[in-house]
């Protein structure tokens, strides 16, 4: 249950509940119903009595914060029945908290130390609220805060655990990601559907899905059920083991390694350094490389040359057209020479809303400088508008990048 | 009620339920709950029974497709205890609709003609499923599909307007966000108090509210309720000004107006170009400002110097400690050289995870050079991980350059 008016007028999307409902079925915990409700004491009782009739547990997120409309505390203390409390040792860490940040705690804060008694509580990590698990008969309420981090820190902590706990389920569920990018969705599903087959025949464990993510291309999820972690793991490296046959490079990267930390694990592991020169993507493949810890070892920067001025002066492209496989190789060329680097990448094309040099909205062409070999061009028509042609353009010129180069052993 | 268990998988985010909250607000219709459900008869019909005893009107999104897994009409029909009598009218339109495109209907689509005996049907304009109005009482349900342009469009057309005219509601309500930057919470609320308590004491219309936006900022909305748009309108210029009085200068936009069309505004009205040279900020400031249409005619680019050598040889800045106010200033002159632009701006500090020439994580200098000035040099502290210094960093740094610029007529 996601607590907040916000919610209701869809000011604020409520990503966190997909979140919880990733992460529990992970945990092999069905999550039946996702309920909002706005910050109204009635109607938050009335929702939590309604979800525990339903249910044998109820995660409620957000409410507890300091202001008057932080009610979820009440709400829970009168669907339990019980009074709320003020915890001394919560109120000095809420004052210690302030106190580290040169500030005084302002006194409606210390409503953060009220806990419904029986209760327990979840120890704050960062923040000031601390989450809480309440129990109500034989079924439990868990309420954390509706800041994502604090709410997925006290999730792993404590709630995922004492879940697992409460409902005896023993079996774990792992899953492992193969993310890919070059390849349309359904082509895709064609290239996997063998394996699919071959796992339905026999008795459909590990399972395979697939997710799109846009920018982060297609994702290939492969979902273990065994008694012990061990076993689940061998299962996944298996089965990632026969999808590696089927799919060859175009998977980049598994689980939460980016396009970015697979191109960088290539050019440490060759000990080549990059620098771009960026028109259409206009510095966010910089802002994705600098993103990768330690990339002050192989990357050197970029010129984003938005201005054709900035690509003729300062990259000493040739004057004229610049939306041009030339333009692209001598921006890449440039790149290289100006900022000192072995491996020189280049964007340039036309992003919109109007067409430029009479090339189409979406035409992009793509530069890249290898050391001791003649820098190349590389055309692309990318589909949809301003942000998303950039970002197409971003991670399609890493890509040609991580394909250029040998795996990282 | 959103329905699909890959709503409660986490696997798409209902950001359907959001939109519906923003539309169902402006049109005077308070919403209370928000409820997601898997593809389960049982529990579609339980959480309809639920929805119908504590509100007037229900609306249900998705379920409403051609494959066994879309049961929405058989749950409306189960809990107004009639019948689904197929419509043969609806059901050629489907079969035009294959036919336009050249295919032949599958069987399946039949199922999106039946309808429940005394609803009446939404005509489909896209898609091929119709949307439901279903009568249960004296209350309410609405079905409409889950593609989100198809349920934007019959929203419009059919039950915004319906439940106007159930509700008798007249009213307009029209909300205004002022987005503000550079104060913490508790100071802006304590700022905005006075205009509260002033609203509270003269009928609390229009309302004021605080929305913590991350690295977009702190957003106060007015909202205001009148029985014509054009009375809002006057109610939200009103409050508005007055809410500039208290606030000045930290108000950097309006509803959508992002901290980058501000700058962007004050500078095309300026008639100034502007370069940037990004070492902390790693070309996200770049990448934000040429997402403002028509940038190429004040932004000329950015050199994103992340290795030292290119802030030195591409630059010129003086060879020694880069984490410091003179080597930001000798960055944001080297930006207006460099690129040939008006205004130079820079960044230079240290995102972590590690401390650098002595400097803490988060100790971040601006450096800024406005034309026929002295360059300056500006040091901040900010907190977080990496990716948050870069962030807060790239607006924050916006923020200097647009406080420093005539406010646009």
């Amino acid at each position: 249950m996601a607590v907040g008016t916000e919610l209701l007028l869809g000011q604020i999307v409520d990503t966190n509940s997909s979140w919880m409902g990733q992460r529990l079925a992970l945990a092999g915990i069905d999550s039946h119903f996702q309920t909002k409700v706005g910050d109204n004491i009635d109607r938050i009782v009335g929702a939590l009595r309604t979800a525990l009739d339903r249910s044998d547990a109820v995660i409620m997120c957000g409410g507890l914060g300091p202001t008057q409309d932080d009610i979820t505390r009440e709400a829970i203390a009168t669907v339990m029945g019980v009074e709320l409390v003020r915890h001394d040792e919560i109120l000095d860490r809420i004052r210690a908290m302030f106190r580290a940040r040169g500030r005084d705690m302002a006194e409606s804060n210390a409503r953060q130390a009220d806990v419904p008694v029986g209760a327990s509580v979840i120890a704050q990590t960062r923040g000031t609220a601390p989450g809480l698990i309440c129990p109500v008969g034989d079924k439990v309420v868990y309420a954390v805060p509706g800041v994502p981090h604090e709410m997925m820190d006290m999730m792993e902590r404590a709630i995922v655990p004492d879940l697992q706990a409460r409902s005896g389920e023993k079996a774990v569920i792992l899953s492992r990601t193969l993310r890919t990018w070059g390849l349309a969705e359904s082509t895709l599903a064609e290239a996997v559907q063998p394996r699919i087959d071959a796992l339905d025949r026999s008795g459909g464990n590990p399972t395979i899905a697939f997710l799109a993510s846009g920018i982060e291309g297609i994702k290939v999820r492969v979902t273990a059920k065994a008694a012990d972690e061990a076993t689940a793991r061998v299962m996944l490296d298996a089965e990632e083991n026969e999808l590696r046959k089927l799919l060859g490079d175009i998977v980049f990267g598994v689980d939460e390694e980016s396009m970015e930390h697979a191109v960088a694990a290539r050019l440490m592991a060759a000990g080549l350094s990059l620098g771009l020169a960026e028109s259409v993507t206009g510095g966010l493949v910089a802002s994705r490389l600098v993103n990768v810890p330690g990339a002050s070892e192989w990357f050197r920067g970029s010129v984003v040359a938005y201005d054709p001025r900035v690509k003729f002066d300062v990259l000493g492209v040739p004057e004229g057209p610049v939306i041009t496989g030339a333009a692209a190789r001598a921006m890449a060329e440039g790149a290289r020479r100006v900022l000192g680097a072995d491996v020189g990448l280049a964007s340039t094309g036309v992003a919109g809303p109007a067409a430029q040099e009479g090339a189409e909205v979406g035409t992009v062409w793509f530069g890249i400088a290898m050391p001791g070999e003649e820098s190349e061009a590389v055309e692309v028509r990318l589909p949809g508008d301003r942000d998303r042609i950039r970002q197409f353009s971003s991670i399609s010129l890493l890509d040609l990048l991580r394909r250029r180069l040998p795996p990282a052993p």
